[in-house]
């Protein structure tokens, strides 16, 4: 996935819930599933242009909450410390290969996952 | 801080930004500086009521993105994992009080503070 699409899934997996059940529609098929403009025309009966003007300012709207609250830039930054912390954690692993040090880091490593996903 | 405060704080700071600047005035000198609704109409010139209004239209703003979004939620849960952490990590540097395990153990509990706050 490239940063641009992973950028939109993590627009919409935030505030897809304010967009018009619409631009949600094709928003999802069009970065999502990968459908392309013409395929979704298809399958919704209605124009191309129409498909691409919903997912236009659905992307726009995203946008615009973002601007104005972070939370995706938020969200990429705490990811990115986890990932630091777990490169710790690996290392501390790399120290201790069995005993309760080692199961403590495993948990650790797990635990730092599981907030990542 | 009660836990309603510490809630509409973090509302405030997520979603503070898409409210009106008198919404966004009042609600912070009321949620986060602690001042009275009779505090508030005086230092702004307008009557008691028209304070409440305005704070009271920016928490039903701030609740309808939360429950559209799901982002304090989702970073109150972020929180209370990375303590977890946080606590096994302290377990770790129990098992370790010096050498480069320790050391290590420092850097990762330091990380995820960092985190957290």
């Amino acid at each position: 996935m490239d940063d641009e699409t992973l950028r939109m899934t993590m627009l919409f997996d935030f505030f897809g819930d304010l967009l018009t059940d619409k631009q949600r529609e094709y928003f999802d098929l069009y970065h999502n599933e990968d459908l392309s403009l013409s395929e979704i025309a298809e399958k919704a009966g209605i124009s191309k242009q129409g498909v691409y003007d919903n997912i236009t300012r659905a992307e726009k709207t995203l946008e615009a909450f973002e601007h104005k609250t972070g939370v995706v830039r938020r969200w990429q930054e705490t990811r990115a410390g986890l990932a630091r912390a777990e490169t710790l954690a690996s290392k501390l692993l790399g120290l201790h290969n069995d005993g309760e040090a080692s199961e403590l880091v495993r948990d650790l490593i797990q635990a730092l996952e599981d907030l990542r996903s």
